[in-house]
């Protein structure tokens, strides 16, 4: 079997450079926006309409009943996203079928449980999460640090009610984590090093 | 500064083999029963009494007012356990003055907050806590999977009082560790040297 390593992150704590180096440092594959693109090619659906879609929980459409009557309703918004995430899942798969990797985020721990792969969560405390991202932030823009906060805050719920629809899981719980990494105090590339080292076979 | 791990952990979960495990690594100081020892011998109280009273938090007693007027009253429990609780922090406070360390438990995390500590939080899942409590319960002890899980919890809903009631903060909250780790599916003296490579100086 594969060696999977899967990684759930908090935005903003650097979750995303900690994948791509560890898969650098295992030497391994690193998959990330490369899924966001073969759903694309696979629904011909553009890569920012399938970012959106995956960014967030579907919708269930109102009414779902009529009079006294449950019937299933036909929602194309909704029956669109579960088509994107059945693609996705598809696809993650087939991604840890082919060779040892690396993915981030993607419900990947929830989708790959039965390659039992190594879950790793990355989060911080949001004073660094702000830091974080103002460092990566576009040259000339200028966020207060409370709009950081509130950009930050936002992106993780969307996350969190994205994972908890598809999986039925807490976002973020340990328990669904073998190690979870606080990046508050830590400079990321000294860390990656040690963590491959719990991965080496 | 001294290099000050502490260790928190969830019952049943190894935390108190892997901080010794870790400090045999690091070729530092272990301390642990020897904190209750320690109290013991400061204020004369058995170690018996002193363990049963660093388990629990202390019972704030009824009534704090009588008419309308507040004002404190004297409860020798109470005043007791917060005698042992200071004396407990002063204990810490001094063995992390002495030299390197790992503390397990004790809410060495808080009291020594200034000093940097990095912070280890070890847990597990239910069945693998169970799994290793049975591994060490005294011989001739029987008892069910589903007693062993009341006493699991129960203790852990204890350390989480007793941990809420002195720092404020909520027990177990990743946020609170630098590192937290999932022993439920590894093997303790094989992960130890890894994690222990994040301390080495």
């Amino acid at each position: 079997m594969n060696r999977i390593i899967t990684i759930g992150r908090e935005f903003g704590s650097g979750g995303r450079e900690f994948g791509r180096r560890l898969s650098e440092e295992l030497g391994i594959a690193y998959y990330d926006q490369e899924i966001i693109s073969e759903i694309s090619r696979r629904t011909s659906l553009s890569e920012h309409y399938v970012q959106s879609i995956v960014e967030h929980r579907p919708v269930l459409p109102y009414p779902i009943h009529i009079g006294t009557s449950f019937y299933p309703t036909v929602n194309p918004v909704f029956e669109q996203s579960m088509t994107v995430y059945q693609e996705q899942a598809r696809i993650i798969s087939e991604m840890a079928m082919k060779s040892d990797c690396v993915i981030v985020g993607r419900c990947a721990d929830y989708i790959l449980k039965d390659c039992k792969p190594f879950r790793i969560f990355v989060y911080a405390d949001m004073e660094s999460k702000i830091r974080r991202c103002r460092e990566k932030a576009p040259e000339g823009e200028k966020l207060t640090d409370k709009e950081l906060k509130q950009q930050i805050t936002a992106m993780d719920k969307r996350r969190a009610k994205y994972y908890e629809f598809y999986t039925g899981h807490k976002w973020g719980d340990k328990l669904n984590f073998d190690i979870c990494i606080n990046t508050s105090h830590t400079v990321i590339k000294e860390i990656v090093p040690v963590v491959a080292k719990l991965l080496e076979k």
